[in-house]
């Protein structure tokens, strides 16, 4: 059985991506990072998302990103922004912008599969139904392969690693319908950049539009708000 | 005056690169990764060295390697290799190796730089007089810069990151002679994988056995030993 690690942030997506990696017969060690993140809610959704999917073990590493004016996502002095429902997502890289995040979360992951033997690198990212994000591309994904080939004992020893990212041409609604099929409880997930008091989401953030325009475009209620009037949507 | 930043471990090598990027003309912000080390004393030389040298800015940055099994650097179950004097290194890559080190070291220099607006990106790695290890190499650097590019904001708006090593090509003599034209006082600087009590260099390890051959093949003692006989070695 084939080992992989799986980055796990404790939103839809991630979870979604490990349920797919478990699904193909993978070992899954998922790997959720501490980078500084203002929301630390969904670190909680991320262990207990990798306990009930089924990893075989899950690991928190810490990476310091959070660099004053880095982002809206670690400065709380930065504001994220927030929309009314129907208006339009900003042009452009949005201040949530992480500078480089996914490829240090990409390089943390490499360096743990490394020592556990694993060559299969999973991450939740999505190029349709996104913010905008330059590590967010497939360009972005094989430029990254080709480093870590180039980085590595395993690398040099002509083993290779290989990044998937199975939803990154999907739709949000695709990925809701994705998770529904593998048997996904998204009631445990977070997408909230910013949740308010218990973890409830704000509603009105990026995260929160695109997650809810995914729903109502699949048909279904999202169960992580849990009001009788969306589930009855 | 452009931006940089600097990787500095509290090395000869890092050090003589601080050197090399401020004689450059950059404004040099100097980052030092705790990536779970058991040589925590080079942290220590690492402050000394920005200051000395005159660094505009010095930071620390935690990142979490330290997988219990991943190297002789972190674990403290795994010992670091110690050789007499004219033993041969040993070959292929040895137990010293901290999976994707470099590729983790140069992300979060990455993610930093994209903050302050640097472009440049030194680090004191070495391709000629090491041990053998994968991410020490002239191709690996290349893929990095193209990865590095696509994963952040100003990559994409079309400006370049650019990755130093600066010492890439040098033998280890050549690296204490620019030291030593350059004004860097190599006795701050620490390259000893284990220390003993006080900061000693053990001698013994590939760190200590390649520095020591490179002061003798440039005709000079080191200061970082400190013993008279050394001194009019």
């Amino acid at each position: 059985m084939a080992r992989a690690v799986v980055l796990l942030s404790g939103g839809m997506d991630s979870a979604t991506t490990l349920a797919l990696a478990l699904r193909d017969g993978f070992e899954c060690h998922a790997l959720t990072i501490r980078y500084g993140q203002k929301n630390t809610r969904e670190l909680e959704c991320a262990a207990l998302v990798a306990r009930v999917l089924g990893a075989a073990s899950h690991r928190f590493a810490e990476v310091d990103l959070a660099v004053p004016g880095a982002s809206a996502l670690t400065d709380l002095l930065i504001p994220v922004p927030r929309r009314g429902p129907d208006e339009p997502t900003g042009l452009g890289i949005p201040p949530t912008y992480v500078p480089a995040r996914n490829a240090v979360l990409l390089c943390v992951a490499l360096s743990y599969a490394e020592v556990l033997g694993a060559l299969d690198l999973f991450l939740g990212i999505n190029a349709v139904d996104f913010s905008g994000y330059p590590d967010c591309r497939p360009t972005f994904l094989e430029a990254f392969e080709t480093m870590a080939n180039l980085a590595t004992r395993l690398g040099v020893e002509g083993r290779r690693f290989r990044v998937h990212a199975p939803l990154i041409r999907m739709s949000k609604s695709e990925i809701v319908r994705t998770a529904l099929v593998l048997g996904v409880d998204l009631g445990l997930t977070l997408s909230c950049y910013d949740p308010g008091p218990g973890g409830r989401p704000c509603g009105a953030c990026d995260a929160c539009r695109i997650r809810a325009r995914g729903f109502r475009e699949a048909g279904v209620s999202d169960p992580a708000l849990g009001g009788e009037s969306e589930r009855k949507a």
